[in-house]
């Protein structure tokens, strides 16, 4: 089966390199950017402007290769990869809930951005609580974290000049 | 940039077809599946048991294709794409926070799954409501919607036999 993707724009932000970049956009208050969508998916931009946030889906291209077994940023214990929002994943597909300021055109003016600048765009979903708020589920090792950590470092990038976004 | 993917498992699931799949997780209380993780990727499963939920983010192999404007499910008028969960997206990358009920090594026991069944899996994060839960926020045309549907037809399937899962 061919799973290949297309790129249907890209993602403008602050941050050029992992080291510093928030690692979710719980942790990035005031950081905004801009989704710049390709002229064939700017139609289906329309009726955006009602949400108050909107899923980013992206492509991490910055990141290192798969680990099975990872020590994230807000602890200090190895935990399975998908036990985590480690960047470091079989598919580098990254999500991020930001808030949306406006639309103008083909371009979406966001905030709370933890992405890094250029990172490829993969698909934009409305956020809709009834479907993704559950603000009472159990989430294990975060519940008690053992670092209180809210800003990358160069751990998952492999001191590389870059890396998409600290977590996913 | 190649933006090529790799199956890390399989969705099993009650459903088969598209008409009469649970269009999200938050209609398809007591739909029970598995998550069967393929052997490279187990060890990344350690830890998760702690999380009442998980994000499954899969392909959406049997959808039709991508349309700039859509009639949804859950509304009479037409949207932008973006502004729906509709599943005939540019690249059809489906996420559903589902119930975690147990693991036994390489399978995760899940509820409320809206996917069908032998959808590839593409990745497993965790749900962490500090991250992930945005009950106030304002949800655009969801707030009043026309059509009170639960339950996905064929209108993103093209007729043809499957469809993965409703939307996304």
């Amino acid at each position: 089966m061919d799973l290949t993707l297309r790129s249907v724009g890209v993602i403008r932000s602050p941050f050029t390199v992992a080291v510093g970049t928030p690692i979710q956009p719980a942790y990035a208050r005031g950081a905004a950017g801009e989704v710049i969508v390709a002229d064939p998916y700017v139609e289906a931009l329309d009726d955006i402007e009602g949400f108050e946030r909107v899923w980013l889906i992206y492509w991490m291209d910055r990141v290192g290769a798969f680990q099975p077994r990872v020590t994230p940023y807000r602890d200090t214990r190895a935990h399975g990869l998908f036990a985590t929002r480690a960047p470091s994943r079989p598919n580098p597909i990254g999500i991020s809930a930001v808030r949306l300021l406006r639309r103008e055109g083909c371009v979406l003016h966001v905030a709370d951005l933890d992405v890094l600048d250029g990172t490829p765009l993969l698909d934009i979903k409305p956020y809709v609580p009834e479907f993704d708020a559950h603000p009472q589920s159990r989430a294990g090792w975060f519940e008690e974290p053992g670092e209180d950590r809210r800003l990358a470092d160069d751990r998952f990038h492999g001191g590389r000049d870059g890396g998409a976004g600290g977590e996913s």
